[in-house]
């Protein structure tokens, strides 16, 4: 996905990152000490490390540790990219085979979860620079494009193609992004 | 519902069901300590138990610890059938009337609640075999029917037959499921 | 908004307001020490005072520490009316330039959000009297009118007029509301 970054570097270009992109924050320190967003990824360096260690049992201990303490819950064997900000976030699920691009957006109550009908991979793909709006559950191993923007409330069950606005139960492209 | 279980051997077969049906656990262990969709049903045992010997306070406080370590609400007064397998869990509240059959798979942010028209029975009444995916909500005291699948982000007003699957705000009968 | 009231004349009458409006409530202590939605009020009531007086990060503080306990999200900066009765209340966000007037009903899963296309006024003006159902999503610098019904599970992106019922994704109108 991204060139690898030492962890402690990439966290603070992520609070970075979430300081610029919320009109509601002033500082870098109020987003590192407030911020359920940017403390979920603490977490989930930590467990997607130990995942891929094989020490599984803690890993999830550490995720449900940041589900506890933020409301969101990502599997540790979720691969999330660079500068990922997540707003607000209680409720947001992620799965284990999920991959998420870089600079991406994910709002509270987001699902990237599986239908049940299929093994290995079972959770969705989604590309860099996407935005996914506030409920949305996007389930199955899909392709959701670069530069793809989703709204709130939309449940998405097929592939979505590059720099689209998709919206709606079931989702539907309502617009081409022009300027990604 | 069921035929009554000694408490403990109902948790132990709720927990092996959990580990059955969730691609992502191991083990049995992982389940009992890491789950919250597990966690609840402890915590609704107990609180269910105090609801009917008319410890409303007690059970109720119950209902609340438990919606705090898990963000999960079911009201002390809710029936649960066997081996529920709530999935994630965060954000579900099922309401105080509802009553939940047996082999039932429920995700996070779904509700089991009233539209505030109804007095006494005021919530759903879910049969066997049900999988009701994320964020969806049923409101009313309405029946939904045994091996109903219901897909995510839906909203439930009405009955639903048995052997069904719904999908859509409000729901829409999308399949006949064959194989229960 | 509302004449201003002394802030425990204002969270004695809060709680008595949810234990006339809720059917599982039995006591106003009941409400006090169990309810989520009650807390969130307290916990806001002092967060708000403090954003006034530009003690933004203290207020931020005080806003993430009633998420961590109740599961609801509101700004500080937040102006929440008279009596607002928060049902289960979990995942609910409210942003900061929100303004919810008196006598409202707010479920859980709600946000009152941006559509990130704002400065300055980014979020929703509610009226008085509203009733917001489970799920649904209110995003956008709109105006909802008094005595406006939204259905669980709809995503509202327009101004609402005074006096109607509103389902779906997008939400349409279904009802004249006669009685107030």
């Amino acid at each position: 996905m991204s060139k690898k970054e030492n962890i402690f570097v990439s966290l603070y270009r992520d609070a970075k990152n979430i300081q610029k992109k919320d009109p509601a924050t002033r500082n870098i320190l109020e987003v590192m000490l407030l911020y359920p967003g940017f403390h979920i990824l603490v977490y989930h360096k930590v467990a997607h490390a130990l995942y891929k260690l094989k020490f599984k049992f803690l890993a999830r201990l550490i995720s449900q540790i940041g589900r506890f303490f933020t409301g969101i819950e990502i599997h540790p064997g979720a691969q999330i990219g660079k500068r990922l900000f997540i707003d607000h976030g209680m409720g947001i699920v992620i799965g284990e085979t999920a991959e998420v691009g870089d600079y991406c957006t994910i709002y509270h109550g987001v699902t990237l979860g599986g239908t049940g009908k299929d093994k290995n991979k079972r959770h969705p793909t989604v590309g860099n620079n996407v935005l996914i709006g506030a409920g949305t559950k996007v389930l199955g191993p899909i392709n959701i494009g670069d530069n793809v923007k989703i709204g709130a409330g939309s449940v998405i069950l097929k592939d979505i193609k590059d720099n689209v606005t998709v919206v709606g139960v079931p989702g539907k492209i309502v617009k081409i992004n022009t300027a990604p």
